[in-house]
């Protein structure tokens, strides 16, 4: 191992093996942290090639489970968002390609955030369970054409174990070591294609659009030289994502879109990730082809009846999908008045994710429990001009003491100009 | 912790605070290995200001015992090597300056190495003993100028915890740390002057005259800013220095010296780190100055009974000083002969260490019990001519099955040439 980090330090490429090596060894407890730390660090400073990157995915994909989709019928495509506020996308995405054709085999996690993951917003539905046997999940994959897995799998030990290294010894931000870490999980997931949603803003874990892109080319590479099809979208995280951020008020807005009443800002990012995973499951010849079929699946209800029939083959109550308005809210709704005249300049977008944070809707530790009813629902979004009293969002929350803080934490998130501000471009790009 | 990590990492400059906060921390084990060896990864790429090495040096002299010396009259010089092979100059140079008056209270370690310490090899003197108690030290030193103590104070602490760390990391090889570590360690040993013997060549750590050259002047810096006199001399370690590379032989040699009747080579060290020694100490006027009062205490014999009245005072034999015969060496004597004609080009001179380690004259670790009657004994150096058949060493061993592999290593250091070469310049600067 003192060999891997000197060969590093000193800006050599570490071969395959040096890779498995150390990766085998940490994962085992052999190698200690302090070792591994300082080659992490010299990977900050280094970098590194195109090939270590591939090898460290494929190293720590290997190091736990490797799914084995292969009893599913059809090209499996996989779909990864790298996290934003009110990103509810796949609770509309994954029923609407299912409905196209697409077989939908996903693990999903709950993890840390503001608001709950895709699996807590799924729970929102009484009955709703991910904690299905492996048989009951390729069945259903090949009989409804869509199921959803908690977690229970072992997938990339070694990355946890990495990441949570790299996070307490400033050793996150590199490139290959965020799209590795990604990926290896991505690879062991065992879907044949990947379409990667990296989102770029205030509100995203890449600030910036260079970095944003930066990350999406690594990860296409990674996938491709691992031998999957791989796309990837870069969309806005400068503010949430269509109106709602929170659990079931998420789940409502996705319910919204498949009736074809969703913001237009989600609904376009819905049919531009569904475009690229019709194309790479086969299931269209090109873009017009492939959003004309979305399209269709939404006006012909289908889309809706998938979400439906997923709901129920995992022990959920189908009538809510349905009929949204079940879904509960919490009872103490509270509007946000605009102080000022104004154009809405900018929004600190991480910010409204922490209000939902403090309303309960999301997890600061492992241990905490999701209020899956509280949330926000956005009027108001940047460009969107405003007089002084305008309501600007509503707040569902559970405790009328919480309702105040976040109000005011709301608005200092909120930025206003006198002159007319451009909106905001949801898509950036295209790989 | 991860803020200064992040701040380093960044190209940032750590403030006193920051770096005390560190090595409190982690001496007291509040800080985990793993972060530690992250920020000396970054420490080797982003380098060290002048100010952080200060603070650095000072936070791990004051992380244990800072010696007082202030009960010893006059101003205390002290003299640190960085190692090499034959390298007995303290075994001469104490008691020689001691006699010009320069008192000498000095702390010294076992270690490990080709060799014993030179703790290790004034135990060749059968009583003597360096486990003296602060009192006898001070007063020694007061009373006949000269004491030597065995390092029981807990000196820097900071800096073996680190150095232990930095040595299975990658991270030995900066300036500043290199610089800081010994520093710590003699700013709380306590001297008001410091004079360095910086080792360069294939002997020594430093492997090249311009690294030699930076790490001395980086410990004068550190030292001066910490308010010490300071000086250091740069000297070749591309061969041994002198003749004998052992432990009892080592201290024939330096008696041999004290005698007037050393190998030039040594001497003439000897006399450079002692001029600067007088100089620091007040106890000279000027280089001419210092270099006659250090020849004619060699000439008077003074020299050589204060290395009596030292070995005395602590218990060993004081005859052995003056009939240098009794000092045991092994008694399966072996010459090394010359397999060719030629001129001595080059010696791989820690090969020749590793003979004597093999031999037993050294510890490979902390446990092992050091023979001090085995050793080696040069006839040739760089830039003799030898003809075939030519003694070229002679080896002293303990045990038969030793000889053999030890002559064979040998001569693979030794490297030969039909054309005339230069002899090795000894010293290569003055600081």
């Amino acid at each position: 191992m003192y060999d891997i980090i000197m060969k590093k330090r000193n800006g050599g490429e570490l071969s395959e093996e040096e890779i498995r090596f150390f990766i085998e060894g940490y994962t085992k407890g052999e190698i200690p942290d302090y070792q591994v730390s300082s080659l992490m660090m010299a990977i900050y400073f280094r970098k590194m090639t195109e090939k270590e990157t591939l090898a460290l995915t494929l190293a720590m994909a290997e190091s736990g489970d490797f799914l084995d989709l292969s009893g599913i019928k059809g090209i499996k495509v996989d779909k990864h968002s790298t996290g934003g506020v009110g990103d509810k996308t796949s609770l509309a995405l994954a029923p609407l390609v299912s409905a196209c054709g697409v077989p939908i085999a996903k693990m999903s996690g709950r993890g840390l955030g503001h608001t709950g993951g895709t699996i807590d917003k799924l729970e929102s539905f009484p009955g709703f369970s991910t904690a299905i046997s492996n048989e009951t999940f390729i069945d259903n994959v090949n009989n409804i054409g869509i199921a959803i897995m908690g977690q229970t799998a072992d997938l990339a030990p070694a990355d946890k174990k990495l990441y949570a290294l790299r996070d307490v010894t400033a050793t996150v931000d590199n490139m290959s070591l965020i799209a590795s870490s990604i990926m290896s999980k991505k690879l062991a997931a065992g879907a044949d294609a990947i379409v990667l949603d990296v989102k770029t803003g205030s509100g995203a874990f890449m600030k910036t659009e260079e970095d944003s892109f930066a990350l999406a080319e690594e990860m296409v590479k990674i996938g491709k030289n691992a031998g999957r099809k791989m796309s990837a979208v870069i969309s806005d995280m400068d503010q949430p994502l269509g109106r709602a951020v929170g659990n079931a008020i998420e789940v409502r807005e996705a319910i919204d879109m498949l009736n074809g009443k969703g913001p237009s800002d989600f609904t376009e990012l819905v049919y531009t990730l569904g475009t690229r995973m019709l194309i790479l499951g086969g299931k269209a010849s090109n873009e017009s082809d492939a959003r004309n079929k979305l399209v269709k699946a939404v006006s012909d209800g289908s889309a809706l009846n998938r979400l439906a029939q997923f709901v129920k083959a995992q022990g959920g109550d189908d009538k809510y999908v349905y009929e949204p308005d079940r879904l509960k809210l919490a009872t103490i709704v509270t509007d946000i008045i605009s102080p000022q005249d104004g154009y809405i300049s900018h929004i600190d977008c991480e910010e409204i994710g922490i209000c939902s944070l403090m309303l309960g809707g999301g997890r600061e530790t492992k241990e905490s429990e999701i209020d899956l009813s509280v949330g926000l629902l956005l009027d108001k979004k940047t460009g969107d001009m405003v007089k002084k009293g305008d309501k600007i969002a509503t707040v569902y929350s559970s405790d009328e003491n919480k309702t105040g803080p976040v109000i005011e934490r709301f608005l200092k998130a909120y930025h206003f100009s006198s002159e007319k501000c451009e909106k905001q471009k949801l898509i950036k790009g295209i790989i």
